[in-house]
């Protein structure tokens, strides 16, 4: 009993440790798998062919080797006899990059197709949609966590426009959702396993970025419906355990869990807040051009013979993606390497084009001065010009299809090309004119005043943030990035200036639009019901129409039956009478049949004229059959609220209480029944949007 | 009217930008003129006497002074024409030490009892209380800013163990509450002014401690009652602007808006996480001790005559303090430096005692080896345990005297010795057994693998977890401190281990245990309601008492005017009548007398044998004096439960929707009221605990 009483207080936390275990774990399985099967496309390592080409050269003694290649590390024409360069390699190169994309996408959009069909697309407006109460079967099963793991590998190594992280949070859910089994307490009330889904979705932000904080904060701002405080401490215990888990495996090689960690060490100049606010109203427009462009495909693939082929969609795209992506070293390496690239600073080991500037290193620990860009420079612009624009398309077509697919790298990678575009700009400027009083304080002493890296990194927060309009957990996470408190004024500017412009272009986030075209049964607790209308508007049934109810002493078994036929509600009021409709509880449809069902099983006198009594009495009738009494299945304290309420306050208990519907009473006489649903369409109906979008569960 | 529109959306912003840069400025001044005063205790800067010792000191051109001290600052003895040491300078230091504390402590003392009382303790309990729906008069008023601001820097300055971080939250709410009433609809509306205040308080804790990200999630955790989400990205603002506010402000002359901020250079070692969470054991078990003993003290002030002469306790309490403290330098010190020195890493230019190891110093940039410690360690560590006795003594009798009083620095403190003290022992145990299993892996090197500084800051955040039973909020404050994440996980561990043991000792931390002491009527968000009481186990009236209601359309004036005299409830029901008790709606005490006393100033007709009519129908007699109708102040909304509801949901719905009462039906009919008091009483009285102890407001 002890045991019992200490499982019972413990299950919590060792829930939550398990499910930051399992996800610490599965996030490095998918990191390692990934970055293998990404380099398998370039080549092999023939020693040992489970090591991807950085681990590869490890091994290798050479000490400098030009991008990463070293002579242990073969690429494909080396493997088939020829040499590394020439038009020849060039070719067999492109050609084995196309055929192993396609043989990845092919194989993860037929996983998909085939075993979880749950498994496709980022899974965070499903999993809001579920932490908000509606019940999705199967979106949190087993077979959809395995197949997700493998198709978000085979999808990223496909080179497909995609990222890992927004699934992360999906696969974390998942791995939650199974590990509450376990622990009867949560796998058996759904509001407890909601709590052990929140944390679980912390643990998944906070292995997608090495950012724990940054992962409760993103759970609880936009995953979380309703976040109770005794929550929190658990989930960053869960967010945590997980980036400790990820970081001892060190999937990267690096003591970081993520690949785009940055170090800079230049503070930022206070008029540089100008190019920043400019960045994030650029990231406003890009991630509204994205939102608007992306939906506008999402509703023809829906509506379309399109959505009958998903696999041949995910190929075509494949296909598009990689012939147009391998000419461009920006766009061949993965999304993840080239935000790396953008973010970091140009440093003695930096060998990139990017960092082709007039100036000698001589020491490691000298500060880096400010230096004319050379044309190394100009060319890496160019192609990143050319890069933006075929990310920004190719990520318009590829969210939404058919495959395990994020969208949180695509639009850091949109929102880090222009910023280091424009830092780099901001970075010649001060180097052209240094005397100018805007750069004169700081970058007079010949040092590199600007850091293009930031701009890249505020830029990304732009877009992210214009795209699924994040606003605390997106500068937490960025700054969880640095290591730099001193960038949080900077990529808060750029967040809020992107989320205004966003917000004024168009009303709702990717994710949001996304649970609306889905027609998800979703209330928004963010958004304020600014009507002014009443419950009697808004309650079932309207005028001219009957409220059907049971009444507590005087229906028959085939009454009720007939009723239940008759309407598909999900419950039934119970009234005093059919003539005076005060109030005595509610009952569900689903307890109705089962009462019926097991009392006509058990046969012990009812039949269909028995009188189904709620009351604890006898029936006012002592002849015909004996009376069924079903008391024990009728809620005597539903909520219950007066016509005259207003919606405002009505959406507020719907919310705040989680409910699926309240009846209305007018001085204590039922008058009629507000569900969910009924919120939903009259809250589309008052925004002027279609309020039969809203899905029927 | 585009202005207007435009002002509407802008305020909210515009209000917390005004919140975030005068706290910031209060901030500063307050950090400024603390530091001020407290070298005024030691002596002046004759050639500027508005300059502290560090100020003063780097106006001379001495590069190496000894402990801060420079020629041109002037020592009390100096000043008097003695010389710096000696006997004779050391009684005339300790007199003037003891004057001038005993002077600032009475002045602060007075202040508060003259012209605001409520600027007295931490405030944090009050403004808990506040935001939880309760309104306390002039809590949050001008003249408590400007008194607890100046109290503030003279009890800090008298040398009184006390911080002056908690009271900035109460300062920085009551910043918000101010410049609340520059924007109608904030200022007018309790629950939109409530959102500003949350923002106030995460801007509060934001410039206690430098750190927005754990301000804003302070006020999610601890203070604020009902978070709604989108008040979040403006709180952050708000704590963000007044962070570098405070930082251009430059308080302590260094880049960092704390005066103990700290960077390591040695990662922690795993199996160190036994002593971590051995010092969050510690910091419970103290935690504790200082929770209970506290209480004790403050209840006997609370019933005995002391309670009488706070100014005498006050003078008292600074006596004791300063002849205590003067002799140990530990304690003679500002408790932000002890802390400071605490924390810190022992350097080239640390000269204190606490690094007096056996080694040379060759280079500024190399690591620093692992040495034997030296007789001065071994003489701090004397002197730091006499100095958490005096601490933990005189921190008791302190926190609850009527001076502006914080608790986080000493509690910091408690535990920074500690912490400082364990650290010492792990560093000489790996020096002395170098070869052993546990230091063999990081230590062989020769280089110092244990950082005593971090142990203090472990120990520093298991006290204080203890003592407030923050946890999230802990660990991101403390993780703002040092800026590395990798030391999130020892601060974790040491803080659940002390909060775990505090729950385990005594239920609640200091800030709910003051409520319950004051009374306030507060009902936690927090603990989970476990019992299986129905609402109508706790409805009033209770059996054989009748419940005061209002007939909608047959009682007369001169009825509703007995009534009001009869009874004290804030507002009754209102019935279709007496004998039906069908619920139509609720009438507060307020309106009531309001709505009588104008129809009587308006004086057509109304005398009291007018009916009072809450219908829109006319009176059913038509002779006599023309109705008063007053349907216009009946709320035709009011929330209502059946009797059958489980208390649980009750409290629920209280806690969620911020009821102040509710209304109890069975099947339509009035059986009675549930008040926010009854729901607070029922609690204590299922814990065990005296109901009356509930404040009557």
């Amino acid at each position: 009993n002890l045991i019992e009483g200490a499982h019972d207080a413990w299950s919590g936390w060792l829930c939550v440790l398990l499910v930051g275990l399992c996800t610490g774990m599965v996030a490095g399985g998918i990191d390692i798998g990934a970055s293998w099967m990404t380099d398998l496309k370039f080549g092999i390592c023939p020693q040992a062919f489970w090591l991807n080409r950085e681990q590869c050269c490890w091994s290798s003694n050479e000490t400098s080797f030009d991008s990463g290649n070293c002579s242990q590390w073969l690429t494909w024409p080396e493997v088939l006899g020829q040499s590394r360069d020439g038009a020849g390699a060039y070719i067999i190169s492109y050609l084995f990059y196309i055929v192993l994309a396609l043989l990845f996408a092919a194989l993860s959009a037929s996983l998909v197709r085939m075993f979880a069909p749950y498994a496709c697309g980022s899974g965070i407006p499903e999993i809001k949609t579920i932490l908000s109460g509606f019940i999705i079967r199967g979106y949190l099963g087993k077979w959809t966590l395995v197949i997700k793991c493998v198709g978000l590998i085979l999808s990223v190594s496909a080179g497909l426009s995609l990222g890992k992280e927004g699934p992360m949070v999906h696969i974390a859910c998942a791995i939650g959702n199974i590990l509450s089994y376990l622990f009867p307490k949560y796998g058996r009330n759904e509001a407890k396993k909601r709590e052990i889904l929140s944390a679980s979705a912390a643990a998944g932000v906070s292995v997608a970025f090495g950012a724990p904080i940054g992962g409760v904060l993103f759970s609880l701002e936009e995953v979380s419906y309703y976040f109770p405080l005794k929550t929190l401490w658990r989930s960053f215990f869960c967010a945590l355990i997980a980036a400790f888990i990820l970081r001892s495996i060190n999937p990267f090689g690096n003591e970081h869990s993520v690949l785009f960690y940055v170090e800079y060490n230049k503070p930022w100049i206070f008029f540089e807040l100008i190019p920043f606010i400019g960045l994030g109203i650029i990231g406003g427009i890009i991630a509204t051009i994205f939102i608007k462009a992306n939906l506008y495909w999402c509703r023809y693939r829906k509506y379309s013979k399109l959505g009958q082929y998903p696999v041949t969609e995910v190929l075509v795209v494949t296909v598009m993606t990689a012939i147009i992506a391998y000419p461009n070293p920006y766009t061949r390496m993965n999304t993840s390497q080239l935000i790396y690239l953008l973010f970091s600073q140009c440093g003695i080991s930096n060998s990139d084009n990017l960092c082709d500037y007039n100036r000698n290193f001589t020491d490691v620990n000298s500060a880096i001065e400010i230096a004319a860009a050379g044309p190394g420079v100009y060319k890496a612009i160019w192609l990143l010009i050319l890069a933006l624009i075929l990310k920004l398309i190719m990520t318009i077509f590829t969210f939404g299809m058919k495959v395990p697919c994020g969208l949180f790298i695509p639009s850091l990678c949109l929102g880090a090309i222009v910023g280091r575009i424009v830092g780099i700009g901001m970075e010649q400027l001060a180097y052209n004119y240094p005397k100018n009083w805007l750069f004169s304080g700081e970058c007079s002493t010949g040092d590199d005043c600007i850091t293009p890296g930031l701009y890249a990194m505020v830029g990304a927060a732009a877009v992210l943030g214009g795209v699924t309009r994040m606003t605390v957990s997106l500068v937490v996470i960025m700054f969880e990035l640095t290591g730099g408190v001193r960038y949080i004024v900077p990529l808060m500017a750029a967040a809020m200036a992107s989320k205004w412009v966003g917000d004024a272009l168009g009303r709702q986030g990717i994710y949001d639009a996304h649970i609306a075209l889905n027609g998800y049964p979703f209330l928004d607790s963010k958004d304020e019901f600014q009507h002014t209308s009443l419950a009697a508007d808004v309650m079932q049934p309207k005028r001219n129409e009957t409220l059907s109810v049971i009444t507590q002493d005087s229906m028959t078994v085939d009454d009720i039956e007939a009723l239940l036929k008759e309407t598909e509600h999900n419950g039934y009021p119970v009234v005093v009478s059919r003539e005076s409709q005060y109030l005595v509880g509610f009952v569900l449809r689903r307890d109705l049949n089962l009462a019926i069902a097991n009392a006509k099983r058990m046969a012990d006198g009812i039949c269909g004229q028995s009188i189904v009594l709620f009351t604890s009495g006898n029936p006012p009738q002592t002849l015909g059959p004996p009376p069924l009494k079903l008391k024990k299945i009728l809620d005597m304290a539903p909520i219950t609220i007066t016509d005259q309420t207003p919606m405002e306050t009505v959406v507020d208990m719907f919310r705040k209480l989680g409910l699926r519907q309240t009846l209305v009473t007018h001085n204590g006489r039922l008058l009629g029944v507000i569900t969910k649903k009924d919120v939903l369409r009259h809250i589309k109906q008052m925004d002027n949007e279609d309020p039969n979008s809203v899905l029927f569960n």
